[in-house]
């Protein structure tokens, strides 16, 4: 099968083995997939990944490796962490596979992903596609979940203002979930054409260099820089809650000073539940396809990748 | 009046001008104080501040500027910050003056502080201290509040397990609180005779270099330390909370991924309320004798500055 492997480098493969679904598992046939910062991230070292890259997709299974067949032709997506289910695991025990210690993570830690004619999955956790949703909104389910994982930490009152700081795609998405859930969101960032995309959507958008002094009961960092990570200090107000969404690593000074003066709350946020993503999809509450800014066949997934690079992208797909 | 001045150095003053009460305010002649390390820092350049140092005291209302005489003669603490009272003020209208942007701090901010014969305070800012507690553990009540707040700010549940990082004043002061509390807490530090100051009221210590792989469920950094606060988020378990008591500055690379990954919580944690803590001191539920490693004379306060620096040292105090 045609796949899309990192290992030391990054490599588009025609003849690798299509994979043998496990016992649980499904066989998904991938129609269409979106490429990830963390994908690129990977293509740099991070997590030590080595294997089929990629874990966000749509697909429709083809067999399931046990006696419920229930699943075989349905479009699928899937959640992309699952754990060991083993009794005595804390996580696995109310399903929060994600922090499992022996969880596999797809195209990310200890499983193969989804940039591939084939991917197997757990039937655990994959999802059906609501029948009005297309592929290519379906697609983005996965960050959906991800920015509608900040309501399930935090309870942000109608009357609290929040400042998302990215206009990348995680920023991009999460300011319109926080937006269609009604709260009253600012997006800043740098790139005046990507602010645009959100901006009739009735988000206040408003360029960095422009941001004034303001300080907002919540603040979302999703640029992933050290200097995001400092201005989300300084714009949070005290006693606020600073949701970190895109991981930082300082190779400078960083002062987490204010974080004690001000009574900051630095509240880490990763991946969501599919189900409230898929619910808004269902009803069209949103539409990402602004966001998408190319449809690449598999067969050029390298330029796919070097596309996801360019400072002007947002969204880019890979179609099998 | 004698007084503890920083002015570029620290200096001990004989004949500093006695200040005066402005409307709203008592004089307060002091009669103990405690060197904290913030008073340390402020002489190597923290805040920028330049005035009398000291927060933390207990002494006898001498005089009151305003029509309510009722406080003079009673023995009394302070709550070290006070904001402006403007109506309009979000942080004064809740009483929550230690956020309050117009705030004066004593000894830190705007304010000059305690350690002198003579000290000014708003009266609102005073609490009584009751008759069956002496002076020499009333003076504890400042770092006691602030230990008493991270109950304020967070539910820590009975089945759940806390970590205290460092052996200094606050992390064997935050111990022991949290323990009179019926919290499940250990406390990690380097100093064995530091570890062995409170291991007979039941709390577990273990000596750094032991401390093994475990994870709790909130971990409260007070060593102020880069490498404290990566051993913080190191052992703070997904989903944990990880309460941060001590000002971090970061002079070399710092990965907060882990936060991301694991989800965890990083809550800023700065003063208390002392009314709590006044009641833990008149019920006889802390004695904090041993942790007072010694009581100089004011005109010793040199001495004293010194042998807080000193690693062996606890709390010590200044008697005037």
């Amino acid at each position: 099968m045609r796949a899309v492997v990192f290992n030391k480098k990054l490599q588009y493969i025609e003849d690798y083995q299509k994979p043998a679904p496990a016992t649980g598992e499904a066989l998904v046939k991938v129609t269409i997939a979106g490429i990830c910062n963390t994908d690129y991230e990977i293509t740099k070292g991070y997590m030590g990944y080595k294997g089929i890259l990629g874990h966000e997709f749509v697909g429709i299974v083809e067999d399931v490796n046990s006696s419920d067949k229930s699943l075989i032709g349905k479009r699928v997506v899937a959640e992309i962490s699952w754990g060991c289910d083993d009794p005595d695991c804390e996580w696995c025990a109310v399903k929060n596979y994600r922090h499992c210690p022996n969880r596999r993570t797809l195209g990310i830690w200890r499983k193969d992903g989804c940039f591939a004619d084939y991917v197997t999955i757990p039937t655990k956790v994959l999802f059906e596609v609501p029948d009005n949703v297309t592929d290519e909104q379906a697609v983005f389910v996965e960050p959906l979940a991800a920015a509608c994982e900040i309501s399930e930490q935090l309870h942000i009152q109608p009357c609290q203002k929040v400042l998302v700081q990215g206009d990348g795609k995680l920023g991009l998405i999460t300011a319109m979930t926080l937006n269609s859930q009604n709260y009253d969101v600012t997006l800043v960032g740098k790139h005046p054409e990507k602010l645009d995309l959100v901006k009739s959507l009735g988000i206040k958008t408003i360029l960095l260099s422009n941001l004034p002094d303001t300080k907002y009961d919540v603040v979302v960092e999703a640029t992933g820089s050290v200097s995001g990570f400092e201005s989300a200090m300084s714009h949070t107000k005290p006693r606020g809650v600073l949701v970190l969404k895109s991981t930082v690593a300082s190779g400078k000074e960083l002062n987490l000073a204010p974080i004690v003066i001000d009574e900051i709350t630095v509240l880490g946020s990763r991946c969501g539940q599919f189900r409230p993503a898929l619910r808004i999809l269902e009803r069209h509450a949103l539409d990402f396809s602004k966001l998408i800014t190319a449809v690449y066949p598999v067969e050029k997934s390298l330029e796919a990748f070097e596309r996801n690079k360019d400072k002007a992208s947002v969204k880019v797909l890979i179609r099998f």
